[in-house]
């Protein structure tokens, strides 16, 4: 049975006889609302109301209400009801799964993870596209080869040892679809390998653990301090997966007695340094620290992505390998695992005419200005809080004043209109850091930037 | 130790104490072809002799020549030696992996498994994406969602119904790497319900059958008839894998009764039935067969893809999924299963405004003319052969004359610089068809068409 209801004179239909009925009612306020038949501000029935306007449980109304929520198309504020969002560039499909933890997005978004992807260089990407497919031989769109197209191989291996100091061969280099698909890589190698166990820094990425229980590889894990990763409490441990350029959450960098140390563990046990390298291009306050693989390339695989610099859909990612696991990882590739080759072949060619250098330059400048700004304002109007791991990257970890916690922290946040994220979903084992908020000051759009920093001082004046 | 030779006037260097001595050869002479310091038609010396001048073993260079061939670089020929390859458009890295399972590549390519990527809608495509950058919100470039962009869901749920006749509904599409990740993820699934036994057709893609090793599921196998798939011989198994348009590589498609008879198998023993849609747009002599799933949509899991219709290097396909089935494949997909954003909002563009459809229909016609053009040639120039599979799709099957084999047809056609594929590698079990070639012949660009078919036919002149 069809039911039809209205909300502000705008109708909607939705085929209450199918199975899916939350689906539908989401689908269809997703299409009013993107189509804009449902305007911006534009307040929503309740959910109680809807329900019973249409015959269904409360529950299934409030569900959808909550899952367009999640997905930015709707704003829920306590006081207000369900309205609308404002801003177009929230107004889309995220299902964000990403290195954020958390689940409401209200209007602001300082959750960890994201570059500013409105800042994405559509016009230079669209003409190194044009440039790409002008200039490569059609047989390039054929299907290909599973280490990637030897263009963008060429490219990166220029970039990476110019930019972060990475001893890299294209014939080292295997394009992958972002870090995620490179690590599920290592982990197959390293379990074909007979390998047991694989370390992590114990304030880490959650996924980096969802990917050790898929692969049945058992979790270990080393504390993290100002210096990086206590690499001196490795053992036997097949593997280390670390971020030394900008330890994530906790934003350290590795020292060079670490790095030397790390190295040392690889060569005396054959044990495997995986190296995330996710924002090493963005340093502010020292000079470039290169990649730790530089040091021992046989023993480091190099982890790199455009996630950051660029955009996370792209899925870009690329592993520089010792030369022992190339055929390892090329053999774990399945014909699904290739990504798509024109991505590769612009990215090559943004590589290759200095307009990726340029893009990042610019970036580091916006992203520097915005951390100055929430160092500013948090030192003045956030007292108690103590602002660390700001030396590089996109994210600073904002330890909170005595009493508060985590959870009223986020809370307060969602009721000031801006999501963020605790530290507690990154914590891995061991001794656990003292309550935060881990901040990516990248992910809102230019516009929104002071609004959500103004949003986050004010969690902790209402204190 | 660093070893230099020239080459007609042209200095090579080679990092001789590299241990990839071979890699490092090929990547060397890959760019001095591609540079254009090697010039088209230019002898190489021997493998002996240049083995000789650089202190190797014979094997490393003349595997490194073996390489460069089957990537389309060089051209080997009988009695001329080693030349740098002629068309540019061939001149291309090119490790196919694909429905095409011989070996060497020389100039001319009638090879099944790639449309002619050189007909790619370049600058519609770039149009397209300048389009869909300009009007989708920056959101959609971040962390992406598993079913992958609404945006290409929607457009695919009406061109699938307009097209194909599929029970599309977007909440039901997963957007995949390719046939090959989908059929994957169908394979984790499978097992996952404990699924055991998968059949296929016994002549079909080996990838199906290296697919199913992978994910340790059991191959059986039905025959094929010029009705398709013998269906009637399913028992107990738990999905069958078919081709009903077009019966990959022998042509035929899956009539009406075997069409029931497979959905009706389906819901007796609750049995899957996998449809691969490879080439379902490519019809020449019959009306439109719509998909098999709109029989059965919650029995059938449908697989299409761009690979046919656009490029197989954009690693584009699509699952249109049993109510079932939706859920369980989107767990199975880990973060490094997602597909880059920006080919999946172009596609959507395309289809949206018409371009997809034009694209296709002009390709249509092209590949028609093609396969009269082949019909007519060996009705003329090849006697003893006889042509069939030719009502659809982008191959011929062209059983052999009597006391031809494969191999001696397949030598031949090297031999006149024409790589094409025998029917044996297809084989999956039970009765083999006869002798016969698996002829491409949407694979030339359209100017090498008519010298790859004449060279077709010079196979069975000498013979």
């Amino acid at each position: 049975m069809p039911a039809t209801w209205a909300i502000s004179g705008v109708d909607m239909h939705v085929d209450v006889e199918n199975s899916r009925v939350r689906a539908s009612i989401e689908r269809e306020l997703r299409e009013a609302v993107r189509g804009g038949r449902l305007p911006p501000g534009l307040r929503l029935p309740s959910s109680r109301q809807l329900a019973a306007d249409l015959g269904l449980a409360r529950n299934t109304v409030a569900n959808a209400y909550g899952q367009l929520v999640a997905e930015g198309w709707l704003v829920a504020r306590q006081g207000s009801g369900t309205r609308v969002a404002a801003a177009v560039a929230d107004r889309d499909h995220r299902t964000r799964a990403a290195r954020t933890p958390v689940t409401a997005a209200p209007g602001y978004d300082l959750r960890a993870g994201s570059p500013d992807v409105s800042a994405f260089p559509t016009a230079r990407w669209v003409a190194a596209l044009r440039r790409a497919l002008a200039t490569t031989p059609a047989q390039a769109l054929g299907y290909g080869d599973p280490r990637g197209r030897v263009e963008l191989r060429d490219a990166l291996a220029g970039y990476l040892a110019r930019a972060r100091g990475v001893h890299a061969d294209p014939e080292r280099i295997v394009i992958c679809s972002g870090f995620a698909q490179g690590f599920d890589l290592l982990c197959v190698v390293l379990r074909n390998r007979g390998a047991t166990t694989l370390a992590v820094e114990n304030h880490s990425w959650p996924a980096y653990r969802s990917a050790l229980r898929t692969h049945r590889l058992r979790l270990a894990t080393v504390p993290v301090d100002e210096d990086g990763a206590v690499v001196a409490s490795l053992t036997d441990e097949d593997a280390i997966l670390l971020t030394p350029a900008h330890q994530f959450p906790l934003g350290s960098s590795l020292g060079p007695v670490r790095r030397t140390a790390a190295v040392a563990w690889a060569a005396d046990t054959g044990g495997l340094v995986i190296e995330d390298d996710y924002d090493g291009e963005f340093r502010y306050d020292r000079r470039p620290l290169g990649a730790l693989q530089s040091l021992a390339p046989d023993s480091v695989a190099y982890v790199g992505t455009a996630s950051k610099t660029l955009a996370p859909g792209l899925r870009l990612g690329w592993l520089v390998l010792p030369r022992s696991l190339l055929d390892p990882v090329l053999a774990a590739k399945t014909r699904g695992d290739y990504t798509g080759v024109l991505d590769q072949l612009t990215l090559a060619q943004f590589i290759a005419y200095g307009g990726y250098d340029r893009h990042i330059r610019a970036r580091r400048l916006t992203y520097r200005r915005r951390r100055d700004n929430l160092l500013r304002t948090l030192a003045r109007d956030a007292p108690g809080t103590q602002v660390t791991g700001i030396a590089a990257g996109l994210h600073a970890l904002v330890t909170l004043p005595t009493g508060l916690t985590e959870d009223e922290a986020v809370t307060r946040a969602a009721q000031h209109g801006l999501a963020v994220g605790g530290l507690r979903p990154y914590h891995a084992g061991g001794q656990p850091h003292p309550p935060a908020l881990v901040i990516g000051y990248a992910t809102p759009p230019e516009h929104a930037f002071t609004g959500a920093v103004a949003r986050l001082a004010a969690i902790f004046r209402t204190q």
